[in-house]
């Protein structure tokens, strides 16, 4: 078994909570709304589409990379080369490709928030990649960085990347401001040091003023854009990629050897993402003028929607039970972190579906520490307005609950 | 870069010849005909197909199980049971992830024959795995594994697996007969090792009798199947599935425990496998009732005239030159394997190109020795019998040419 296995083990026990108590409200499930799925005409699309053969085997690079580069500078304004453009098998594989080929050595560490995305953990963990958390949300990551790059390089390890989710992060919903990217790009820069920045909720923010990607402040040369078409299109397409730098800490060719690099390491997982999702996906941008801005729309405001109901019915019932309880308004995303008086683990999660029916994921499923506890997370894209306060009122009854149940003990 | 990436690339070499000598008749890919693969309309597919939401994430382990298990129960003679089959993107992706699984520690070793499929190679490397070649083809392998094994014991390293295309090999077109399959098995369930069969091309015979996979004579549990659809429906698919068998090696629980942990692995890797193509195919199997025999037979019959033309033309033209020219005719499969009185390296291949038009493999490139060097592999599953004259015709003057040049140095 893949050591450390703990976060799959967490998202299957979920699956079987949701399973077992399918009438409880779930926060648990990270997936986009359902609900806009339908306006894609997969069949229609692919029907239509005719620039090149999409039942053959095809460039292990893609096929769809120009359309792909010029969707990423349009609306993320991060400028996408075409040609270090990897279309991967969704951003999974592209997680899982670059972590692998940044760390070859076994001294090689990738670094990673801590709490994170656990299949960022399962990426480095079934590619012998060691991961080394680095320190809590509330510290600033610059200087987390130093300190844990210094730190390994005693132990003769050597930093060669950093996985980051910098705006409206999974699980934790936080979103690093300008200041925090510049000074993360400055020490990463110094220690040569990638970054991986998954991007995959960027285009989802309610609130506030945008923050540009990393790879769109990056000057020298560090950072590998994660992208993704799950959330903004659809999840069965399967199709993310990595645009790598036009130079690697200014060098480029440094940067065209890892990308070729990624591109054989690719052919010998998938040999290449399937043309037929790739011709979907190609014939859709197509049809939206290579913006996703105006699609996402109906699904960005029932996700605000959400958002604004679970805050408000946070506030109206939950925030009163104690002071101790806190939580941040994420201003986009999929997730809120709520902390509670209480430790919130497995057994609780239980306890909770079938008694109260409503079903959290506790944080600690995504730490690689104790420091996470007594935080859950409660992602809402999946749920409507309604269900939302119906799910605060449950866990509200939870909490009050726990609390009580504490005083008697 | 990973290390021996040697195949990786002479396969973006054989790309870059292709691409440089467009108008050479090509021996060297090994992708199935296009002619026929216009007949699958994967659009009305997708849009016939009701059984599942194809455009949400989906299983890790698969939707349409219990399809695929039906064909190759039909078509393979496979005992498959869909709760113990994983499918993945693509076979390559089933070849990584049981490589992966089965050799955990850094003295665990995968056998593979030599030469072999590339793609098996490079899973393996990318994925941190120690490959070590038996004997060649004309070995016996029953033998060859067991002493291999043995030797390898005394280093202390412990032999998990073999990767094997038993049917119509890639890249000798070679096949084992039952007696060998059957004393491959006893050998490896004595020394507790895994057989990967790859059997991609096992439903294209085109003489001789049928020889059942290995996974439909193994009583003891040592096979995992793995199957694809790239050569029988479509490459663009990207459908493969690695099917275990009911107890490994007579114990149920550890059968059911590797499958789990291939379900985390690919979790890892790419998340799940597309739904919308795993609809398509799932609709295309049932218009097909579960077999492809029928759907394939335009295709098996054009790669049967192939491969006669090939052979005769050998016979005609290239046999006559040297008693030293020797090929062995494949049964079925795409490739046949040719023995040449000279060297056939990488600036034959481009000498041939360049000034004969014809492109064909070096064994070599298969190869993790030197036994390879006066062998090439012909691909004849893209071209058709009259192409495939002039291929051979192209190559005789380049045979003869290099003949006469060697008298004269």
């Amino acid at each position: 078994m893949i050591h450390s296995s703990g976060q799959a083990e967490s998202i299957s026990f979920l699956n079987e909570i949701a399973d077992k108590f399918r009438s409880a409200i779930s926060f648990a499930a990270g997936a986009p709304t359902t609900r806009f799925l339908g306006r894609l005409n997969a069949a229609a699309l692919l029907s239509a589409s005719s620039s090149f053969p999409s039942l053959q085997y095809g460039r292990t690079a893609g096929v769809i990379n120009e359309s792909v580069a010029r969707q990423l500078r349009t609306d993320e304004g991060v400028a996408a080369n075409p040609d270090q453009l990897l279309i991967t098998s969704g951003c999974q594989e592209a997680i899982m490709l670059c972590m692998a080929a940044l760390c070859p050595d076994p001294s090689d560490v990738m670094l990673v928030c801590n709490p994170t995305y656990p299949g960022a953990i399962g990426a480095a963990q079934s590619s012998r990649v060691a991961v080394v958390p680095i320190g809590h949300p509330s510290r600033r990551l610059a200087e987390a960085i130093e300190e844990t790059t210094a730190e390994l390089r005693k132990q003769s390890r050597t930093v060669r990347g950093i996985y980051l989710i910098p705006t409206f992060d999974n699980p934790t919903g936080a979103t690093l401001n300008k200041d925090d990217r510049c000074d993360i790009l400055a020490v990463c820069t110094r220690h040569r040091i990638v970054v991986l920045e998954d991007n995959a909720y960027g285009m989802f923010r309610y609130e506030g003023e945008e923050v540009p990607p990393m790879a769109a402040l990056d000057s020298t040369g560090c950072v590998i854009y994660l992208s993704s078409y799950s959330k903004t299109v659809a999840p069965g397409l399967r199709i993310g990629a990595a645009t790598l730098p036009e130079t690697l800490f200014g060098d480029r060719s440094l940067s065209r050897s890892l990308f070729q690099e990624l591109q054989q390491r690719k052919s010998f997982v998938t040999l290449n993402t399937s043309q037929i999702n790739q011709a979907i996906l190609q014939q859709f941008l197509l049809t939206q003028d290579f913006t996703l801005r105006s699609w996402i729309e109906p699904a960005r405001r029932l996700y605000l929607e959400n958002r604004n109901a679970i805050v408000e019915h946070l506030e109206a019932t939950v925030r009163p039970i104690s002071p101790k309880i806190s939580w941040k308004n994420p201003e986009g995303g999929f997730f809120l972190s709520l902390c509670l008086p209480f430790r919130f683990d497995a057994a609780s999660v239980n306890e909770c579906a079938s008694e109260f029916g409503v079903i959290v994921t506790p944080m600690s499923f995504f730490a690689l520490d104790e420091s996470q506890n007594c935080v859950v997370r409660l992602a809402f894209s999946s749920l409507d307005p309604q269900t939302v306060g119906l799910g605060v009122a449950a866990l509200t009854r939870y909490v009050n609950w726990r609390l009580e149940r504490s005083k008697e003990e």
